[in-house]
């Protein structure tokens, strides 16, 4: 099997067979990682971009050991080095990136759509890295296939996301990816953080922390960006920590025994306690450990490759 | 045949002979980015040091994906990453990176000199990738590339540059270059851009972009720096536009085919229309293509290498 | 032989044995260093995050480049670049890169104790590049590799250390590392730069300059952080070079050859003038070229490596 697009720029659409081919070849690929030498030639001689325009290191590290794992050249580009500064803007940029002969562009950018925009002017393959609030396909990717493996089959589990969901590519491509697998997903947040389009989503919508945690199999609990407070969407942390922060008091009142995610980085205290994202309840660190193996399969899904990855010998 | 010179610090005083090898090279190794693994192990075990104390995005890629495909290894710096803000000076700052045993050393500097004074305290190979408003070699290399190219043989070409001749580096370089290959080169541009030695380069000035238009085959047209309007030497980007701009009302009134390049980034609508850049004319993608090869080529020969570069297979 | 521990946090109670064994060790790399192709495959697969919290050009090139000569694969942050802005903090940054799979984390900070912390939360090994004051042992490490190299035997020599004790992480690992060689450490600086418990350390201390010169064997001439003097630490540089400043005047009383070194980056005229550093006595350019091999050293033995490197082949 192979993918249906060149381009990774959102799961909004994407087919369910799609998600679990990603799913199952990031599998193959954890296997390689737990290998001695976690490192193969698959894409040896193949150029990557890894253009962040807005600051990140953990997603930024994922795809550059995902692309050295598979034996790909990288080159960086980070908003405060680059010509950004004299104005040049996205598209000549991305026009004379690709006129080097480029297979891949990992992009980050505060605008929504700049990863589909660029697929339109560029031959190489798009992967989109978070464009502003829209999506964040890969991290979508890497909870779920979290997910699965804690908890087994998705379709009919209840996931709800917890927090900013106005603001959040997370959320957002969650929503579109656990909805193709057949799962059951909610939201719960302050209202002033939930879309008005919400429902039209097909998700429920819990106004309050205790009824959510009454019916989830899965927590998703999102990072509070501070930085909303300042423009008022929320009164104060301790407010919203009161509310909806994710407490071990609350844990206990849950009828099943919750999966307890989050993207990172952890605001601890704030919308999670610390005694929950170290519980037994977290999954956080598998997340972050399958985020390399999710990369490794959408790099070379991407390039062409065919299902599971079968395990080339190491170089 | 192999360079003269173990640097390339700038085209003044470079041969006919050594120009014409370095392109020539360039196109034996455009073939190699044209295969499947655009890699070759040429220069597998030296060390390329980047500095770039200005920021830049096409010129780093350039030498970062030319190194990669030479199979060397890249070390990078820039400036705010680094500890000139302990006020370390250049020449330490060097004889530390050469002690670490460098082979060659790509620098971006703003004071006009910087390459050539490194060339007098290190043992590394020195390329210059722009010092200041004085020599851009690599990026006239890959101008007369690309318009051999295009064009064929450059010996009487007319070439004119437009634009700001005062403060390019881009112009410099490609003068020197030019001529060495025997071209008949002009430049265009306000008064208050052009320097007063100019006429002693042995250039033709055109004070009116129309009668540039009038005689050239190819115009390469720089970039306004946004930044010399607040020092006064031209009145708005406005009436710069309407001087000297690049329109395609311009261009039809030439008499022969034009070629247009541009080193880039463009400032669209200012000294290039939109629809000038990216018509039949422009050659300016190619320009950036033929970079990554010209760094090769340069890399390489300053490596030792002799000649053409006959295709060793791929590591 | 191997190394005691996993990690190398500081030189802070490592035995002699294991301090000759990484010099040994080094050595051997050094040999590897001057081969046509400096480059080993010994690390190969192997992964390395290099988290520089400060900024750094001499101390980050040198373990890049020791990395990239054990063919390791390397990720690099600076704070800059970095989701601290985003307020994330240490300790989910580590195990967040830990989930990534990393074999070695090289750590420079300004907190004291950042590197140790580490190590209490991560299976990765630690190597501490620099932690506030405390300690930046492959800086002393490649001191004492150097002077082995110049002056033979350590036990019994001579060394001073002039300039900002109380701050310096390069003096403490120097003096640990020193005095389990058996060495003969002395101190000299004005007295608001010499920590209080300094005669604990069992080194003699030295209030004049020449005093220090007319005993020692060597002098390691510490930069001055121009920062400090805003604190009121002393009262100029002018007066500082007056009383401390390593001047040739000065070296000419030695009663014996000496030996002079500093960490760099050198501030000439200040601490040290640039006859003394430029001259006979001077390794600090050796010191710069150990650093490497060094690191290499250092980096093979914590991944397992047993005794001297035997030079496997390249790759």
């Amino acid at each position: 099997m192979q993918l249906q697009s060149r381009h990774l720029l959102g799961l909004d659409g994407v087919s369910k067979e799609d998600i679990t081919l990603i799913l199952d070849t990031a599998e193959s690929f954890k296997n390689v990682l737990k290998r001695a030498i976690p490192k193969v030639p698959t894409l040896r001689g193949k150029t990557v971009v890894n253009l962040f325009y807005e600051p990140s290191t953990r997603t930024r590290f994922s795809f550059e050991l995902a692309e050295k794992r598979l034996s790909a050249d990288s080159v960086n580009f980070s908003k405060s080095t680059s010509s950004i500064s004299k104005g040049e803007d996205l598209k000549d940029t991305i026009r004379n990136i690709e006129a080097m002969r480029i297979d891949f562009v990992v992009i980050r950018h505060s605008s929504p759509g700049a990863a589909h925009f660029l697929s339109t002017c560029v031959d190489a393959s798009i992967i989109n890295a978070g464009d502003g609030p829209h999506e964040h396909p890969t991290q979508a990717l890497l909870d779920m296939m979290t997910l699965r493996e804690k908890a087994g089959d998705i379709a009919g589990k209840k996931v709800v996301i917890v927090g900013d969901i106005l603001h959040s590519r997370v959320a957002r491509s969650n929503i579109y990816g656990l909805k193709a697998l057949g799962a059951d997903v909610g939201v719960c947040g302050p209202s002033t953080l939930l879309p008005v389009f919400i429902k039209d989503m097909g998700v429920t919508v819990y106004p309050r922390i205790e009824d959510a945690i009454a019916e989830a199999d899965v927590l998703n609990i999102l990072r509070i960006q501070l930085e909303r407070q300042r423009g008022g969407l929320f009164p104060s942390l301790r407010e919203y920590r009161s509310m909806f922060g994710v407490t071990m008091d609350r844990i206990r009142q849950a009828p099943k025994e919750l999966v307890i995610m989050h993207p990172g980085p952890i605001n601890r205290g704030v919308e999670i306690d610390t005694d929950v994202a170290d519980s037994r309840h977290s999954v956080i660190l598998d997340q972050v450990t399958n985020g390399v193996a999710v990369r490794m399969a959408v790099l070379y899904l991407l390039s062409g490759g065919k299902g599971k990855f079968e395990g080339e010998e190491n170089e």
